[in-house]
């Protein structure tokens, strides 16, 4: 695909995430439960925090039109849910988003995560540089939830873990980059302000499940990225600081319209 | 009762809860815990997130004023501190209020708290138009924690429900509709934006329950509906979008005072 | 030391904090998850929630900075996390902070934190006054997270638990004290807004834990003390209600300088 092609796409998934309000459900951490819900409820979908072994499959194969699985703050009970989930998505044709929080550099979520990976494959694989290459094995892995590589060094573990896995691999950072293992976009929107608050890189795995519902997953990912980053960094050039910043997120991820997210997109 | 002694039954219902500060014992969903907790001081009660197995009875015993069981993420073992907390609190004479998520379409949990309704009815039965049908069988329950039935077709369900149980059922939508069984009343106030953002129904539960600790249950529920819609209404009024919003209605809610809901308030 | 001491040591606090971003690891209650990562980015530090058994000790051990324990939402799981981080922390000689929410009040968790603090002492025992008395057993504690004592009134127990387990005690309320057994000093900023919203006092022990982590436990308590009331006093003048109150604390937490804090630094 062309550059431009990938960014009328981006309006028109816009369109189509508002007209149909996917319901994500998001097995995800308790730190940005809510954060989460309201960041896909001001994109203009609905979450549904279904996370329990006992209902987890039957909410992914009745329900769900996406499924979210995060892994950043998992008991084993939950990660059972999430095993479930991520196999129910997969046997209903329904697209599901793997974000590993901390991947390689915890030992114990890293490996029940790449199981449920290989299992049953990811849509799209979500993570900032240093989880992307922990999962591939390549690094030690982040301090946490927090990225020390650049994303411009994850390009080669992005696209061979793309390639293996027959997914979008989606890489977080000041560049952000995203390829389906040939093609590899760059967006380059977004705020420093994204770093001094907590759940916006989560949020932006559950609103990638939420367009990869309405279009094909490359475009979800870009849409997804744009359109969070696109807000930010409107919502800072009003900010005093990170907690009008978060108020200011939200309200911008309403009422941005498809045509400022296609104007305002920086792609190459 | 008369419209009119509803209306300055709300009026005193406020000076109430703000002179006797309850505190609410909170089971409820990891989403909201945070929102919840918030709402509950800008209206002037207390909370208290006491939902293990090792204290949730004796919490409810000795300590809480009103207890809110909201099963939005239920799991094996906070399932069993609600059936725990529940029994105290009928034991102890307090009042309990049950918000169904999901009820109808997710059969474990609406299997678990029909369980608990029977043994030891709430006081308060609370929930969307679709959980209260799910509640009853008639339909196969909402989308997650949304409505897809209007609250004016849940009118009949709402009035079996109260009998059956002998509590209040409060089915909340653009109108809410508050029965005993034989009175019913309709209250008109909110906001389209409380559809925007999470965890507003589910607070309103907790505050059904702190002010169902300082009057009867059905002025509680009347109460508890009208403070938070027509703070609900002050804020979207100035609200830039969801973000704002949110921040505005807890402000709002610490603002109001008796004589403006008693002025505001759309009864019939 | 000198008071004076303790006001430059503030200023110097702040810079180190700032400059070296500890990651505070978290094991802490459900409802302030998301509030307490917000805190810990806006005074300069970084957050990590790593709370389940599997990996709990690890992440003390060789991510973390500092440990928080806040037993405000306890699942026996959890509270086995609480326990391998602690003793993990002591042996890695890395400062971590109790914060024994409900102490005295309710029994079991009571029972669990004071078995963490006996094999393995906190660099910081942080509560407000009805839980330090609780904790030390000679009151029956407050009223869940409430505090029905005053803080002038804990000195005492303060001093002794300080004495008795060789750490700081920090008691928090209207006028804040911070003990080392030895000297006591009080704090005397604030505002009242801080008892209308949930999550600051857990969020001081995340605060305590990074402070803990560039100077002693004393230097510390008071930092972290001081950074948080003097920009919630900020955030105060200017809020029309909770809601604004904790956008503008967060906001005023990221923009206060050090010049300032020791400029309006209330200590005696």
């Amino acid at each position: 695909m062309t550059l431009s092609s990938h960014v009328s796409a981006l309006n028109e998934s816009i369109n189509a995430l508002r007209a149909q309000t996917p319901l994500v459900q998001c097995l995800t951490n308790q730190v940005v439960m809510n954060f989460t819900a309201n960041i896909l409820y001001a994109v203009g979908a609905s979450p549904a925090m279904c996370d329990n072994p006992e209902e987890a499959a039957d909410f992914a194969t009745h329900v769900a039109s996406g499924v979210l699985v995060n892994d950043g703050t998992p008991s084993a009970e939950q990660m059972e849910g999430m095993r479930l989930a991520s196999a129910a998505a997969v046997a209903a044709g329904k697209p599901w988003v793997l974000d590993p929080v901390g991947a390689g550099g915890l030992q114990w979520r890293t490996g029940e995560v790449k199981k449920m990976m290989d299992a049953n494959p990811a849509t799209i694989l979500r993570g900032n540089a240093s989880e992307i290459l922990g999962f591939l094995g390549t690094t030690s892995g982040g301090r946490g939830v927090e990225a020390i590589d650049s994303t411009l060094d994850a390009i080669d573990a992005a696209r061979e873990l793309a390639r293996r896995y027959g997914c979008v691999v989606a890489v977080s950072g000041p560049v952000d980059v995203i390829t389906d293992g040939d093609d590899v976009v760059k967006l380059a929107n977004g705020s420093p302000m994204l770093a001094k608050v907590t759940g916006v890189g989560c949020s932006l795995g559950a609103v990638m499940a939420a367009y990869a519902s309405v279009t094909n997953p490359l475009d979800a990912a870009i849409a997804a990225t744009s359109h969070l980053n696109i807000a930010a960094e409107i919502s800072a050039s009003e900010a005093k600081g990170p907690g009008s910043f978060v108020v200011g997120l939200l309200d911008a991820l309403d009422a941005l319209t498809p045509e400022q997210a296609a104007d305002r997109v920086k792609l190459s």
